[in-house]
């Protein structure tokens, strides 16, 4: 059975609170954890190319698996704790990239939305 | 109806795909990503106290969400560009910090596993 | 005898052509691998508070100095690999800094500019 | 005349003091600060190529500057905080570098020290 982000959330904060974190776990130290994580996942890749990047996540996959749900986890407690729904703030972004980036003029381009 | 993982990512990988940007979103591109995303949430909390970043969440919200968004979309992605289940991966985490972070030792303490 | 920003930059620069690693160190790739160590430095101090990051750099001084240096190498390289004069460029924002942050209005304020 | 690092120091220590902001300058608060603006500088090349990120470099030279600058006095400011001679500290790292990456086995080589 497929996994909601609600029940995900839930467990992440039965976690929290059985620890009493959350006096820790304001906004801005979750932002702040979120980035020292992402930074230890980019480490992973630092100086490599494409291909190897790719080798590596193969090789590797326990530890970079392992730093994807650090960044994971923060991330759905930080929009838990703004009380933010993940999933409509995605939807949403979703759509603006959208008009943001017409099928027709980014298809195949990296181009920032601003420079197309 | 609460939202799945699988929905979202499904959702992320069309928006992807009808672009054509599987070609620059290799694993290290979308870590490099995820760390600047994560770098634009974090600039909104610079300097400031706890209690400023709590106010602050509610004065910018649309903002903060939206970096917030930007975040998740990536990690979804990347997730799903590794194969990695990410539900599973959080849940493999959560049980590694349960021992990392017993309740008795870690309870109202910030300290890190290794420094408890 | 104090030394100047060029003789480091130099130093640096041999250490990098000694390996021939020109190849990879592009400004994009300088930014990353900043970025990650950045990460690494700030892993340090997650989830503690202004006392406790204090204390932790008395503890902690040799890994932390060495943090603070991979930083600093990899900047001074950007610098030169862009050929930025990194002086003048510091003075250039400390010059536009003190304008947008005029003492009267900034002074005991941990606002930014435009919100000052 | 070049620059020392001291003398440039002392420039950041004197337009931090005048605002009093050393209340908000412990290491953690500029290592989240510094964090947030490599991640600024970073924001720049994502998506790009090696390529395109030179190109950038010459497009957007005075941006690019000046984010290079905001990460330089902030670390400046942070090795000063932390009472750390950083020309010192940047050789000790060149000379442990020189250690973990021989010339022989290191040239032309994009592997980290510990998978040479």
């Amino acid at each position: 059975m497929a996994t909601t982000i609600e029940t995900l959330t839930s467990e992440i904060r039965d976690f929290r609170d059985a620890r009493d974190w959350l006096q820790f776990h304001n906004p801005k130290e979750l932002a702040v954890a979120i980035t020292a994580e992402a930074g230890e996942l980019l480490q992973h890749f630092v100086w490599q190319s494409a291909e190897q990047s790719e080798r590596r996540v193969t090789e590797r996959r326990a530890e970079i698996e392992s730093e994807i749900a650090n960044v994971a986890i923060l991330l759905l407690e930080l929009a838990d704790n703004c009380r933010i729904d993940l999933a409509a703030a995605i939807r949403t972004k979703l759509a603006r990239n959208n008009e943001r980036y017409p099928v027709a003029r980014s298809k195949g381009s990296n181009r920032k939305y601003n420079e197309l």
